[in-house]
């Protein structure tokens, strides 16, 4: 533990060297306020069907106010949203893309100040099923036609995509037939992570492309390196854990980042569950599998949970490779409706919501804090990544410190 | 079974036919004996370490006999042999390989008519120690050096390798620390594969290069993938079936055939092992730790294996990607003790041996048949792909059938 606070500080903080002046002439011997308004590293959940919901003004009574109180839990602590795109609900009939409902509530959490990540372009699961009348030719183009609409669409608002998920699986899946198993079997996976990803870039140039995978045994290592070796750039690393069957610890995650922290690319931990209600059995394969009626949280769990989600986020935060981590769900009750929240089903915060609370916006970040500029108008402060706002009476100014370790920054009041 | 032997014949035999002739003359309404010599398909076992000792002129007495009944056995059964180059028993001082006693060995197997194939020119296991002094880009250099030796040393005599073997563990292998395994953590699997053959491929453009691998995974094909993608010339895909904890079955075998045969790549089942003693326990993950004294060979066990030896060998038979099929070891007692033989240690031979004669030698094989030519001189037979000899009187022809489906051949006697 201590290792991992030691790892934060050396590769989260940077020692900032900020100069003031006013009309070229330093701010000397003055009582300055600094303070941290958000963070470099991206902490996140995904959509909310509620805030979803909320935002298209679907929404009353009870409902409505369950809706703000997730909302407001949500922005006390991330500053990243990622939203559905699956292709079945999506766009339900052909021609008929639920775009304006989702661009109302990208829209939203961007005027919040998150980034918000599009999730995800390909995939054989929640696949639309009228692919299935077509040849795989045509699969192929309605699959790209979709990129082509969906991320012009988006583009300013959604500007980071999980472009292909589970490419691994996705050739050999057996569960049921559907149109991308199809495409992927006659393509192969890097030619058709290929074409995916050329047609995402090609619609948005300025996008952070993801691949994404639940696997993380060497095929999805060999499967990135596969990729890069035949030149497709990919810009992030995504892996997933649904650790609905108990939290992996310290050292099978270390491991794991050991491994996809070899290609020198950013890793994007895009969708984790700890339960804090009991554990589904190991035998289960297809998580999918384990369907309940009943999956309640508990105070044993949730003290559990708390204790593995404090250690799970700062074994991450401690990579350098890290850039962002996404809590699935926030609250209760969604997928499988497992007790995966940090939330519970009447919104309120578990104690792993209060521990991430404790570390993201207190051990993590700088409260206004009160500093005096030197004769030069120079003062020193150590903070972790983010943008920060510094006062001096009633003017105000904001800048962000993007690297760690040493840095100067001139700032004109 | 009956849909295995119906794709046997489908791919594996050929109706010919053939037109003789004397002088520019039809050799009319004339009695021919026709009769398999070989098979175009690869039936092997790997070397036999007292066929290297007897070849080398090492055994004497009972030994002598016993290694002398081993060869018997072989050359009855099979036309491809396997010989080793683990480079810690090929070079244990570095600069005095043992090049002259296997090439003894080599060139004694091709006398008879077989093929020879090398294994391996690069793998973690059995790798020289001394390379443990050096930094990577030291072995990088006495690997690729090993390679130019030892394939130039063998052109023409072995030009077929298992030229990376394993590669999907390499890099994550943490049994032992070992050049290779350095190697191919910097290397990345990709580049080291590429590495390996393309200096091999250079050194002799004629050989048939392999790449070799017991993981059947996704995580292998996905790596033959990357590798095809990336641009390296893949030959043949090597599979392993090292069966100790129990024979795969007929399902299986399809279903990983199905997933390595889409690469459109001949598939080489490279190393072939079923007990005819108890199974390792499954719990077991690296074969090499199961360490026993004694495995013996039981009758029931004996039964057993010719039961699934039989319908292994008809599996592979019958998908027409398979090239090759080659056993390990052909006698009990060599790698793990195992009770893995076609042969008891005393060189008999055990019910699977019988079965496996019955159908290489008996079933899919032409004895010597009469047939009588047409006015014309023409006659048609179905047969095996293979060598053929006919005999008209004391005139003999040789010739091959190497496609299946339908051909004709014209021989002038």
């Amino acid at each position: 533990m201590e290792n991992l606070d030691h790892a934060i500080r050396k590769n989260r903080t940077a020692k900032t060297t900020v100069t003031l002046s006013h009309n070229g002439v330093p701010v000397a011997n003055q009582d300055i306020l600094v303070q941290q308004k958000s963070h470099e590293f991206l902490f996140g959940t995904n959509w909310g069907e509620s805030t979803i919901a909320l935002v298209n003004g679907e929404l009353s009574g009870k409902e409505k106010e369950q809706a703000e109180l997730r909302n407001e839990h949500f922005l006390r602590l991330f500053n990243q949203a990622t939203l559905p795109f699956y292709w079945a609900r999506f766009e339900p009939q052909r021609g008929q893309p639920q775009t304006q409902r989702i661009l109302n509530v990208a829209r939203w959490y961007r005027g919040q100040g998150c980034l918000v990540k599009g999730h995800p372009l390909c995939w054989h699961t929640l696949t639309a099923d009228w692919l299935l009348s077509m040849s795989n030719r045509e699969i192929l183009r309605a699959q790209l036609d979709r990129i082509q609409r969906d991320v012009s669409d988006f583009a300013g608002v959604i500007d980071q995509w999980d472009v292909v998920n589970e490419a691994v699986i996705m050739p050999v899946f057996d569960r049921y037939d559907n149109g991308i198993t199809r495409l992927c079997k006659e393509l192969g996976r890097i030619e058709l992570i290929r074409a995916m990803f050329d047609t995402t870039r090609a619609v948005n140039p300025k996008a952070t492309l993801l691949l994404n995978d639940f696997d993380v045994s060497p095929a999805y290592d060999i499967l990135i390196e596969g990729c890069l070796a035949a030149g497709i750039q990919i810009d992030v690393i995504g892996i997933q854990t649904h650790m609905h069957q108990g939290y992996w610890g310290v050292e099978r995650t270390l491991s794991v980042l050991e491994r996809f922290a070899r290609f020198n690319l950013p890793i994007h931990f895009t969708e984790n569950t700890i339960v804090s209600g009991h554990l589904m059995p190991p035998d289960i394969v297809d998580l999918n599998d384990y369907q309940v009626n009943d999956w309640p949280s508990t105070p044993e769990g949730e003290k559990r949970q708390a204790q593995e989600v404090v250690l799970h986020y700062k074994t991450l935060f401690a990579h350098p490779a890290v850039q962002a981590i996404t809590w699935w769900d926030l609250s209760d009750g969604g997928w499988l409706n497992a007790p995966a929240g940090l939330l519970r089903k009447d919104q309120s915060c578990k104690p792993a919501y209060d521990e991430l609370l404790k570390l993201i916006k207190g051990e993590w970040w700088l409260p206004p804090t009160k500093v005096t500029t030197n004769a030069d108008g120079q003062f020193i402060f150590n903070g972790f990544l983010g943008g920060y706002e510094l006062s001096l009476g009633h003017q105000k100014a904001t800048f962000s410190v993007k690297e760690k370790g040493e840095s100067s920054i001139s700032i004109s009041l």
